[in-house]
């Protein structure tokens, strides 16, 4: 059976980090992993939902314009067709933890 | 925007407790909550991938005819088709976020 970890990290001062955990046709898991100040700009899928849970320091979500601190222990969901981002805009090192289905 | 949290727990000693903390009609996003001895039962889904990933106590989890014991922060993929369920042999109370595309 595929067995994957939540504590994987990877940062790199250049950009914002994805690491794959599972991959089907029908979804993605991935951690991603924010030095201070990286993000994954705003941007929209039509036809998939996606879900953003901190795991490790706290990041600020934009959802359909709105946009809320998240701390470790906190997910929201961008729905299919909203604009949505996370950027870290806080001193430490930031890991979240993406799913997103369908797989765009 | 819809956030919800990781640590939302809530325990029966009749059955393992599901948690809801996302559902559209793509996928649902579950918080499982398991005493010791409680479980999911073995079941499949043709079309649908599931993630089970524990985030307090530890679970067996078992998929298509394997079992291995996973720690909080390990997660596993049940693709679509095969067997798969949990159970909480350990003797602390187990909490599993549950991740399931698309929903059934």
């Amino acid at each position: 059976m595929k067995v994957a970890s939540l504590s994987v990290r990877k940062f790199d001062a250049a950009k914002m980090q994805k690491l794959n955990l599972f991959e089907t046709e029908r979804f993605f898991c991935d951690v991603y992993c924010l030095e201070p100040g990286q993000g994954q700009q705003v941007h929209t899928h039509a036809g998939s939902d996606k879900v953003y849970a901190v795991l490790e320091g706290s990041v600020v979500a934009q959802v359909a314009g709105e946009e809320q601190v998240l701390a470790a222990g906190e997910a929201v969901l961008a729905p299919a067709g909203s604009e949505h981002g996370i950027v870290n805009r806080g001193a430490q090192r930031a890991a979240v933890l993406v799913f997103m289905a369908p797989r765009p």
